[in-house]
């Protein structure tokens, strides 16, 4: 079943693209694909700015991780023409804006590393890292950002 | 010297492998190992949980580091078989738990990158960021990841 | 216009190489550049030592990325012979040492990557991801790093 028949039978559509600063969405190099941290945004404006373990429990944690990654999906589309070109998501990074006191940051990230491979099957596994931050743009509760394996090189992002 | 007699040499042994959550240990995509970030395991359970410069301080941070480390390297292993396949240690990356006022974060990842050159010879050495981070998985005092660049491209992590 | 023409134009110098610890400035693998993370530094030590939002403001902030983002090109210049030879610059990350409440991380790690745009034309364009972090080697306000894309292959870093 390709992403696209995933994201359909999960009742999933890839969201708007957030405005950008002084930065490419994506930037393909031979047949990696980097994709900038993205924050959730949804209906035209960055959501799930606050704290997890202040605004924020541990379920929308997760909720604004998936956010974010379809954020991720949506720009990766945009700059590779269809995510049918993905090879491998080599890599996730999770940074989770968290009080100090909270530990469960695998948790958080885990939603969004379930989603891709729920869209990708295999082809979505991939190495991770999660870490807690002092702040995010935006004052977001969480950014991912991903490396991508293209199954044919792209020219530019 | 190879990386095993070195070792031995240095009586260390490559730790137990950690329990993991929706990720891959290490991803090797062509001739580079993604090898996810790790935090400090021993005796079957996540170890050194504090914060340097409360209940750490220095020393014991860059034991913490030196055990992240040796945990990456087992998992490097068991996905490329043995570390002799190891071309070039690439990039590490240091996240240091530390209370604001701390600033010796590069002695702390020092011991990481140290005990790679000592592991690996030149093959060890390698670029590398380090941050202070507000918190990490199971609030350990360390967290460490690596890319490595492969003798010969592997299949699948 | 070459980079060395933009520099001049912009009145700008490349800065002397700031010392290191256990790693590499730069690492040179096949045609990827990974350049270590870079803290500001100037007239032989590290600078701008304090927290955005607290000891610095923004403009401070932006300042200190620019500082940092060429101590990166100072490093990859020494490693790679010259600064031409970069075809892409294909990652920034940007960390910021700020108070929990700032927000506006994204315009401080906006001058590093205009001057990038400035000095390289498009070949500056990159992906990035800024997040705000608990502390930085030597309380530095910003640290930035850098993967680049190489015209030739170099040997070694």
């Amino acid at each position: 079943m390709s992403v696209y028949e995933r994201l359909q039978q999960l009742r999933l559509t890839l969201p708007d693209l957030a405005p950008t600063h002084e930065f490419l969405r994506v930037n393909v190099i031979d047949d990696l694909a980097f994709v900038s941290g993205h924050a959730p945004f949804e209906g035209g404006q960055f959501c799930y700015r606050g704290r997890i373990g202040r605004e924020f429990d541990l379920l929308a944690g997760r909720r604004a991780a998936e956010n974010a990654l379809l954020g991720c999906l949506a720009s990766l589309e945009s700059s590779i023409e269809s995510l049918d070109f993905v090879r491998q998501i080599v890599k996730l990074n999770g940074y989770v804006n968290c009080v100090p006191e909270f530990q469960d940051l695998p948790q958080v990230t885990d939603a969004a590393s379930k989603l891709l491979i729920n869209l990708f099957g295999d082809s979505g596994r991939h190495a991770r890292t999660t870490i807690g931050v002092a702040s995010l743009p935006m004052g977001v509760a969480v950014e991912i950002e991903l490396i991508a394996s293209l199954r044919m090189p792209s020219k530019r992002s």
